[in-house]
């Protein structure tokens, strides 16, 4: 039926049956005509042998401009990847009115919990406990707590405040203590809106006791956190990173951590799965999690729900309010790369 | 100068210098003339003497109705190890309005972050994804995901709803989720003005996805939580101990974390410091602590301020209110045993 | 039976009807044989034969020592007007272990409610604007707007933090400012846990945009806000006053709102009903509540509910927990007297 | 110099002086050469003229796909009148890349407060009450609050939710009802993440005991509340009008007020200023504001800074976040008529 619209699905590096539970594949169904490759990359005759009727498009698949041209009709790309790659000519979408979407935000709660956490881990030794539990060499009560400091009243700083900044402030704020932001891209006001005090990164650096780096990589910002950061940093400070590697100087934060300067925790690695022998296994103080803040069973089910959600709103004229929407002003900028491992995740 | 009034203090078996910074020993010595000991229990003998002019006692001494008697300015006695023992005879106190006080509130702010730090690591595995990054076979994103969980969103239970359960209540909001509570000695009314779910113990079990066990240990509640209650709660459930051992019978505890039935981390044990060779020590499903919760530096620091601050309101003539004030119905019910190790407690 | 106890309803000047639903009556017939007064004060004779059997009291009889005496297993006594008064024995009850219990916190939220609402209106203007309205006066927008500010961002003193501010501190947490608080019988700790910041008179004075008044009247505090006070106060300070009037200096209270120095709301008078020419009727910066802050009828359910499930603890050997409980340190300060028209208040 | 951008200032019906504080204005000189019109519309020749070379348009000025044309470097024009009005063509904007803004979203907060201070105030009867105090006839204690109810507990329900929605629900949160939202552009988990739940309207109106009309006027929404969803309402009711009068059917909703089927407050009416001799003034039950809800003080200062936050942003190549931006999709369905009242709004 002409009035029918055609949403295009290659989700691949993930997989149909991971984007979608059977509920949220049947309202997609019933709201449009299918077209999907299930297994491996959609090969590009059929994509393109697709896109001059498709509405919209659910995958990473290659856009560039000449591509964009092809599909006269397509009012949305959502990306289930979750990182603005430079596989689509943003700013031929913006103008076209087409909208790039990421489902990036089914993973903020996730990580944000993750992240307090590691930082509770941090401030209490909980790791650390229950290895020595295990070899015999467990300490009790205040002789095992000598490091041991509350997060009730603490000081903490957030740098980045996307969409991992917001999901995280609210899981503080039971804890009473100041928030400090450094985020180029955001105005004061609009932090103090969010309960939010900004600040400098050296301000925030030194006056935080528990540090949460969230900022995504971008061509700016790549070892952000140097061995100079790492100085201004208050001595045993706790420090969780959340958001991509090349956001520290990766040798000098894994020696804070093994010199106990600091206190680390963190979610990603520069090369993923970390090799064998890498010496940061050997780390005491270095809490490690392997790339698994995100993705967890309940993000894959909410992506579809948002994937369907958005995309609903799209057919009926209105705009999108679940995913997040590619700014044209800084898609281009991101060169977080994915995360190493998401190829091999299948249905939860 | 006969208006000054007099403070024992004695206590053993902790020390002044845990009790009291500099800062609040000062505050102290301008308010009262110290009658201290500072090394081991105070002698009987100079503890008699100082009985008659004593408006307050520090400590946990023997408090039997013929000593009350000899001390007819006393208006109050504060325990700081932290558990109503049967050292006081609380009917003649509350006959004579002397005020028997705990510290036991100092530490309800670090159990309750512990035990949200505790829940997260059950729901998401921080704890095993480090050890297993330790030994080179950790697993990436959703592979390594297969049973996390949010908090958010998740059913809360709480068994027992005394200093823990309010200082844990907060610390839940952020993730939105229905609290239960089982409090026996609380109504429904009150728990409902708490921001709780009143529901019976059986609910309790069977609705919640994270449990806290967190009620003192009385003599009717003793192995509250046996072999019926354990398979009352979903397969899966996170349940965390923080109060006492013998709230739960721990063979049938640590089995069904052994058998993967459910998740378990607890902070205390029958025996502490726990048996070298206990088998508990081997339960991957077990995440333990070594009986940490409470004890930390900042605890101790809280405590000497509350000592003073309600010390100070009593002399004034004025109620106390940082303290935990026994009532005579119930103080005689407690049975909990002081933490094992707390006599090698010294300052932070 | 010998067994079942025998509690005691003469809650004049309050009746049954008001504070007992009839669901909170039957809960009370449930558990206790009751001697009951329905109409006006129980006469002594049926008083004093009632009481050798008593185990609890509900009402404001009066009970010297010579009478707590011939009630020997009396161990409570339950005020269901509000206040406590020198109708009882503290020291007495004290000494016996008869808990002296209030209604007062049924009131707080409330209160709590009310003191919000005025204080929105007091910084915006809607009672104002609605009378400018009726008389065809009104004007629009920013017009309008001149004295307008908004609570969010704004500094609140709190003067008492009893019931009520206990009740009214969570209220003002989405606003986001700072909520000083001035209470000498209060520890600036116990403050902080509260999240609130400790502050002098005159430093919450000066500091604060919004000041709640919300003091119980004693001997050291009746006219706490005096001239002195009152110039303290930042010009155009918006205050509420919701405990009792004794705690200003009325006069120069009135005469502050009259020459717009500072705006003013209060729920009490020095004498109520309000003599009928009295000038502060014509106070246009007055905004004025005729005692109606605490006494809706949804407080006098709680309150039947409050008073039962503590007796039921109370009967069971257990402490109560939702009543206020007379402290005998402090129930002889208070000097508030009771509501003027309460005598008036038949069930709702 | 050639790359220091050109930005246009014409703001009437608003005033320079009202848009900008000399701070903001200062830090808006500081970043780019401003062509301002002080006095009334900016003339066509002027606004032609500067077109050419012009980074940001800061107005209401026409801009119609011709003119857009004429403006090649164009990023951005800001609305500072608040409402989406047809006097730009959105998609040519959308198309070239051009970001349309507007300043609504400084009025969200203030709107939001007044929102809550007109429901307690048709909760509690304050502007009733003060009333009945100037002509004697006040009633006080329970007799005077025979209608009066709690807002902790209550149900609430919002009709939209977009600025003031969101602005609104941390305010109700400290009152712990269930707030259910109606919103046909929002799904139920971008709902259900707001902690809110999803209804039908109808739904929401049967279970609310208060009820926000907070949706701006589409051709859709036209009249949404008309006399069945009054119907539909629960006896007694309270429901705070505070988007458009459009929005209800006007003559059924005044007369739901006056016969006290339910209790009304609006801040918005069909004709602004309201004609003197209209019979809505001597409602009762009807609690009247003057559109004043938003246009406060700092609502304009805040303003001036959203504005200059945005344009910073943008002119760095950064996306704007303060502001609310035109959607295509959506810009053209807003009916909503500016306030009558805003050309005579001068400097607070």
């Amino acid at each position: 039926m002409a009035s029918r619209p055609t949403v295009i699905v290659d989700p691949w590096p993930r997989t149909i049956g991971l984007v979608f539970t059977p509920k949220t594949r049947e309202r997609l169904e019933a709201m449009a005509d299918l077209v999907i490759h299930e297994d491996g990359r959609m090969p590009d005759t059929m994509l393109d042998t697709a896109l001059p009727r498709a509405a919209a498009l659910i995958g990473q698949s290659d856009m560039p401009a000449d591509r964009l041209e092809r599909a006269p009709h397509l009012r949305a790309i959502v990306n289930v990847e979750g990182n603005f790659l430079p596989n689509v000519d943003y700013s031929t979408c913006a103008r076209r009115g087409v909208s790039v979407l990421s489902v990036a935000p089914c993973f903020s709660v996730p990580v944000a919990e993750m992240g307090l956490g590691l930082a509770i881990d941090l401030a209490r030794g909980i790791t650390a406990t229950d290895r020595a539990f295990r070899d015999g060499s467990e300490q009790y009560g205040l002789a095992g707590n000598r490091r041991s400091f509350l997060l009730t009243g603490s000081t903490f700083g957030l740098v980045g405040y996307g969409n991992l900044g917001r999901a995280l402030r609210p899981l503080l704020t039971p804890f009473g203590g100041t928030v400090r932001v450094y985020d180029p891209w955001l105005p004061p006001g609009y932090l103090r809106e969010q309960r939010c005090v900004p600040a400098s990164l050296d301000e925030l650096l030194a006056s935080s006791r528990v540090i949460f780096l969230l900022a995504g990589v971008t061509e700016e910002n790549r070892g952000l956190i140097g061995r100079r950061e790492l100085e201004r940093m208050q001595d045993d400070a706790a420090v969780v990173l959340l958001s991509r590697a090349p956001l520290v100087d990766w040798e000098a934060f894994v020696e804070a951590a093994r010199s106990r300067r600091i206190r680390v925790a963190t979610d990603v690695f520069p090369q993923e799965p970390v090799p064998p022998g890498d010496p940061v296994r050997e780390v005491r103080d270095l809490l490690a999690s392997s790339h698994r803040a995100g993705g967890i069973p309940e993000a894959f089910r909410t992506m579809g729900e948002m994937v369907v959600d958005d995309l609903d709103l799209i057919l009926q004229g209105l705009p999108p309010v679940r995913l997040q929407q590619a700014r044209p002003e800084t898609a281009g900028r991101y060169r977080s790369a994915p995360g190493r491992s998401y190829a091999k995740e299948t249905t939860p």
